[in-house]
């Protein structure tokens, strides 16, 4: 038999016998969504990938979905409007959810700006939400200017960018804050790998 | 070093150190969407059931996506328009392609009654994708009624219903095609994890 979730729609959520339980099991780990937040060139995806190859190493199943390569596939059809940016990271947030239900360790790099894009992530997850927030000050993304872009912001030639004309909001309690100013990518991701921990245990 | 993939949009496709045939070998399989198409009704989310039982007894790593399940999540913000079903199965073959980029097996339970959109679905998950063509005749499905949708949708409730009111493309070259008429769950779902087989192998 079938549940029925709403009779408007005539949407049924189909009893299945593998749940996301089993799956998880199955993997031998918990799943879990590591939401990084952080400016443009805080080294949010450097980091993700640094601890997806521990990870892994460590015989984990693991995932890790970036901003810009998600904006090349399942959110292309989104710009940057303030509403396309919120349905940006709600898609984002369902897609780790679904994955977290396949048993996998997600690693989400977005810059993610906004406190209520991401509670609503944090809320569609659930209890694998996991925040990190990369604390790299603005003065030292701008100087590192990987991408060239904060150069491009300041000439005006990239409207609404991140810190320089919209506004980042730190997280105010994330599970785990990350300073990688004065540290090499490894002794940041190996103090994150040591936060990381007691979420990662059975 | 990033390379850059679109000027206009400063998006860039991150150099990450693990890929995914890294996550498919350290999971030791062959990831693979497998798309159940056919109509309401047919035994696609039963048989995709079954499949992901065996498949997960036989060591492999799954998941599955039913349009139900995902239309209260990921796809809640569409509709029934022909371009919400469009865009419905445009973001279900998007998260495929990145379950796949994670190592998995992935199992699909869609009507997807148009040949246009399950063309794209294949496009954007490329070769690992497998279609599966629930076979069971309309007058079968209607007379299971496991919804108590067809009964609805004669009495004109439910507009535009794949079968009765909107047109059902069958696959002209699927990968697969099950029969489910005359046969029980465990004998279609038996010939079908046969005709799996090859997909499936090293």
């Amino acid at each position: 038999m079938e549940e029925q979730l709403s009779n408007q729609n005539n949407l049924y959520r189909p009893k299945t016998d593998i749940t996301p339980g089993d799956r998880a099991a199955h993997m031998g780990q918990v799943p879990r969504t590591l939401w990084f937040t952080g400016l443009s060139g805080s080294g949010k995806s450097t980091l993700a990938n640094e601890v997806e190859k521990s990870l892994l190493a460590a015989g984990h199943y693991t995932m890790l979905l970036d901003g810009d390569a998600v904006r090349m596939g399942l959110n292309a059809n989104l710009g940057f409007s303030s509403q396309d940016r919120v349905e940006n990271i709600r898609r984002v947030a369902e897609v780790a959810k679904l994955m977290n239900e396949a048993g996998l360790i997600v690693l989400t790099s977005f810059i993610s700006p906004f406190r209520e894009d991401r509670q609503r992530a944090r809320e569609i997850i659930g209890k694998g939400f996991v925040e990190i927030y990369v604390a790299t000050p603005l003065s030292v993304c701008e100087e590192r200017d990987v991408k060239g872009l904060y150069k491009k912001a300041r000439e005006g030639k990239i409207p609404n960018f991140t810190g320089i004309s919209s506004p980042y909001e730190p997280p105010l309690s994330p599970e785990i804050t990350v300073q990688t100013q004065g540290h090499s990518v490894q002794e940041s991701a190996q103090e994150l790998l040591g936060l990381l921990a007691p979420y990662l245990g059975q």
